[in-house]
C-alpha cells in the first residue's frame, strides 16, 4: 500500500543540517537514526521541538540532539546539539521523505481481480485482491489499486494514484492524477435530495459527476457526492480529513484543507487555500471567498468574504467572536451592575414623590 | 449498482412541459437532449433555475431555454425560451426520471459469491463479485447486492432493494422492500453500553435487532445499532444521509430525513416527517414530535413539541433563538449603555450626600 | 461474526435474582424466557425498567414481572412480580451474558482468504472470505477475523480479539488483545498533516503508529490515525463509538469512553476515565485530565483539568456553563429594565440642568 518504510540510516547533524537547510549548534558530528517527538526520543534518534507546548519535555528527553524551531533555540538548555531551522515542519518533511522514502506496492495485478469489460489499465498498475474494475473503467499508469477497491462503471482514475483498500468509486467517478484516497472514501455517492409527491419524500435523480482534480487527499470514510444535475468538484491539491461529508454539488477550491468531520452541504462553493477545522459545518448554496478561514467546530451560516477568519456558532469573524465570548463571560456582571443601579435609581425612584 | 444513464433523448419544450405539467413561454418546437445548473448548460441543454440565488447567472448562460420556477419568472431577461412550473424540482424530479431511466443491474448471481447454508433468495437477485451472505439469510426478489456486500446470518432483505458495494448487515438486522443502502453503511452494529464492574466498562451485549421499514435510504458510510434489548427502528420512507449514526434503540419516524453527520443518542424516540439540518445532534432518551424540524448544527437536550422549529446550542424555539442572536448581536452596546447609566447615576450618587 | 444467540433458556425469578444479587417481590416461581424493555416486553418475558422516564409505560406492559432499579421500585403498581436491584445496568448485564451466551465464531480459515509471506497465526484463529493479511502479519491465538478485513504488512493483533467484516489495519499498526473492532474501523490511517512547499501542501510522511491496547473497543467506520513521528495510542478498556476521530499521536487514557462523533485533533493527550458525549469535539495540543467529563457537542478549546466537568462552545466548567445559559435566558429582560433605567435616569439628565 506504499506504506513508510523503517528507517535505516544513521545521518550526521551535518548532514541533516544541509538536507533542511538549518544550522547545527554543537557536535556535527553527531549520529541519528531517525526523528521523534522530543518526550518519546531515544539517544539514538534526533528529538523534535515544533511547539512551545513541548518546551516542558526538554529536560528529561533521551535525546543527545534536537531538531528545533528557530523560536524555541533560546528555551533549550545547554548540553544538547541543536538543528536550528526556520520552518520546523518544513524541516521535518524534508528529514522524513530521506529517512523514510516510500516502499512502492508492487505493479501487480493480484489474479483475484475482476476486471470488466472495456477496462483500461495504463503501464505499471498495481491492482490487489477481491479489487472490482467493472466495464469501461479506465487507469493511468502508475497507479496502486488497494485490496477490495470497487471501481464503478465507466470511472477514470489518473496516474500515479493510491487508492487504499476498501475505496469505493460510484459509476462515472473522475480522479485526477496523484491522488491519494485513504480506506473507506466513497465518492461519487447519491446526493441527498427529495422531491415530495403525494406528502412522501421521492428520490432525486442524481445525474452529476464526483471530479476530483489533481494532487487531491482524501481522509479514511469521507463521502463526496456526485453533483444531482452538474458535477461536485474537488480542487487541486484540496485535502479531506478523515470522516469529511462533501454534498452534491459543492465546488471546492485548489490547495483547500479541511479537517476531520467537516460537513458541506449541497451546492456550497469554497475558494482556494480555504482552511477549516474538525467538526466545521456550512451550510447550503453559500459562497466561501479564497483564502477564508473556518475555525474548528465553527458553523457558518451565511457566505464569508476572502480572507475573512470566522469562529462559533453561528460562525462571525473572530474578532467578533472574542469579543461577543468577552462579554458573555462578563454578562454575570453586567446584570449584577444592573441590579445595583435599579436599586441606586429605584430608592430614587421612590424617594422622587417626596423631592 | 443501478447507476443512472447518459441521457440520450432529444426532449421539445412542448414535450418537457406537458411532462413536468408546466407552460413554455417561447419557442415550443426548441428541443434539448439534458438538464443542467443554469450556469453550466450548453446551448443543448435546458437551464434549471429554482433560486434566487441563481438569477445572477442567467446573463452569462449558454442555455436557450431554461427550466425555471414560476416566482423566478419575472426574473429572467428577454431571449430565452422558458418552462414555466410551480415546483420546480418536483418538475426536475420527473425530467430526470424520463432523461435518465434507471440502468437495473444484471440479476446474476456473480460465481465468487459466497452462499451460506439454508440461504434463500427470491426471483431475479443480483449479487455482485466477493459479495458474502452468511447462513439463514433471506433475499427477496428483484434485489441488488453489490461487490463486498456482508450480510450476517439470518438477516432478512426485502424486495427490490439496492445494497452499494461494501454494505454490511450484521446478524438478524431486517430490511424492509425497496432500501437503498448507500455503501459502507453498516446496520445493526452493537451499540454503546456499558457496564461498570470493579470500576471497568464491561460491553453490554446487545441481543435487540435494527430494522428498517420499506423504502428507507441509508447514505454511506452512515451507522445504525441495533438494540441492547429491543429493536432499534427506522420508519418507513425514513431517510438518512452520510455519516449519520443511530445509536441503539433509537426509534426514527416515517419519512423523517436526517442531513449528512446528523447523530441521534440512545433510546431517543423521533417523530414522523422530522427535518433535521447537518451536523444537527440529539441526546438520548428524548422525544422528538412529529413534523419537528432541527437547524443544521443544532443541538438538542430536551423533548421538542410536534411541529417545533429549533436551533442553536442548546438548541431552542427558532425564534427565542433568534431573538437571543439579536440580543447577543446588541451586548457591547448594552454594556455601553450600562456604563453611561452608571457615569450619570453615579455623579448623582457621588452628588447624593450634598443635596 | 460472534454474534449473540437467541434466548432459549426459561429462568425463574428466583434463579434471576440469585444470579443478579436482587430481591424478588412477589412470585418466585414465574419463569420469562428473555429480557426486554418494559414498554415491548411480552408476557413471557421480563421487562426491564431502569430510568424514571419510562415508568409511564408500566400500566399498559404485557410483562408479568419486572427487573426494576431499587429507587424506582415504589413508582410501580401492584399485581406485578418485581426483580429490585440496586444497579439495574449491572443486573442486565449479568442476565444478559447468561441467556445470550457468545456463539463464536468457527476457527476456520476460509479458503478464499489471502494470507502474505511470513505471516503467523496463533492457535484457532478463525478467518472469513476475502481477508487479505499482508506479508509479516502476526496474529493471536483465538482471535476471529471477519469477512473482507485487510491487515497490513507487519502489523500486529493480540489474542482472542473480533475484528468484524472491513476493518482495515494499515501497516505495522498493534491491537491488543481481546480488541473488538466494528465494520468500517480505519486503524493507522495517515494523519492530517502538510508541509508548504511554494505555497503548496506537501504530504507529511506519517512513520509512527497506531497502538490500541489491551481491551479495546472500536465502533463502526471509527478512524484512527498513526503518528506522524511517535505513536497514536488508545490506552486500555478504552472504548469508542462509531464515527469516531482520533487524529496522529492522540493518547487516549485507560477505561475512556468516545460517544459517536467525537473528533480529537492532534497530539491531544486524554487521561484515564474520561467521559465525551456525542460530537464532543478537543482541538489539538491540549491536555485533558484524568476523569474529565466532556458533554455531549462540547466544543474544547483549552485544557481540561482533571475531574472537571464542561459543556458548551466553547465549553467551560458546566456550573460556569449552565449560569451563562441562564443569563442568556434572562438577556431580553436585562434590556428591557436597562431601557427602564434609561428612561428613569435619563428623564433626570434631561430635568439636570433646571436643577
Amino acid at each position: 500500500m506504499g506504506a513508510p518504510t523503517e528507517s535505516k540510516k544513521a545521518l550526521t547533524l551535518a548532514e541533516i543540517s544541509a538536507l533542511v537547510r538549518g544550522r547545527v549548534v554543537g557536535d556535527e558530528a553527531l549520529t541519528v537514526v531517525d526523528v521523534r517527538p522530543v518526550d518519546e526520543a531515544s539517544s539514538e534518534e534526533l528529538g523534535f521541538l515544533a511547539s512551545r507546548r513541548y518546551v516542558r519535555y526538554v529536560d528529561d528527553s533521551r535525546a543527545r540532539a534536537l531538531l528545533v524551531a528557530a523560536d524555541l533555540e533560546g528555551q533549550v538548555g545547554e548540553g544538547r546539539s541543536l538543528v536550528v531551522v526556520e520552518d520546523a515542519h518544513r524541516a521535518l518533511y524534508e528529514l522524513l521523505r530521506t529517512l523514510h522514502p516510500d516502499a512502492p506496492a508492487p505493479a501487480d495485478i493480484h489474479p483475484t481481480a475482476v476486471l470488466g469489460r472495456g477496462v483500461e489499465l495504463g503501464e505499471d498498475v498495481g491492482i490487489g485482491p477481491y479489487a472490482v474494475l467493472e466495464d469501461g473503467v479506465r487507469v493511468g499508469s502508475g497507479t496502486r489499486i488497494g485490496a477490495h477497491v470497487v471501481i464503478g462503471r465507466d470511472a477514470v482514475v489518473g496516474q500515479d494514484c493510491l487508492l487504499h483498500p476498501q475505496v469505493v468509486l460510484y459509476p462515472r467517478t473522475v480522479v485526477g492524477h496523484r491522488a491519494i484516497l485513504h480506506s473507506g472514501a466513497r465518492i461519487g455517492v447519491d446526493g441527498f435530495g427529495w422531491a415530495f409527491v403525494d406528502g412522501a419524500p421521492r428520490k432525486m435523480p442524481h445525474v452529476g459527476r464526483a471530479i476530483l482534480e489533481d494532487d487531491v487527499e482524501v481522509g479514511a470514510n469521507s463521502t463526496v457526492d456526485r453533483g444531482s444535475i452538474g458535477d461536485t468538484v474537488v480542487g487541486r491539491s484540496a485535502k479531506l480529513d478523515n470522516l469529511v461529508h462533501l454534498a452534491h454539488n459543492v465546488r471546492l477550491g485548489a490547495m483547500s484543507l479541511l479537517a476531520a468531520l467537516v460537513g458541506i452541504a449541497g451546492s456550497t462553493r469554497v475558494g482556494r487555500g480555504v482552511l477549516m477545522g474538525g467538526q466545521a459545518g456550512v451550510i447550503n448554496h453559500l459562497e466561501i471567498g479564497d483564502g477564508a478561514q473556518i475555525a474548528a467546530a465553527g458553523k457558518v451560516m451565511r457566505d464569508v468574504p476572502a480572507g475573512a477568519v470566522v469562529s462559533g456558532y453561528p460562525a462571525r469573524p473572530n474578532r467578533e467572536y472574542l469579543r461577543k465570548e468577552a462579554h458573555l463571560e462578563r454578562l454575570p456582571k453586567l446584570a449584577e451592575r444592573v441590579k445595583a443601579l435599579e436599586s441606586l435609581v429605584g430608592n430614587r425612584g421612590a424617594a422622587a414623590p417626596e423631592e
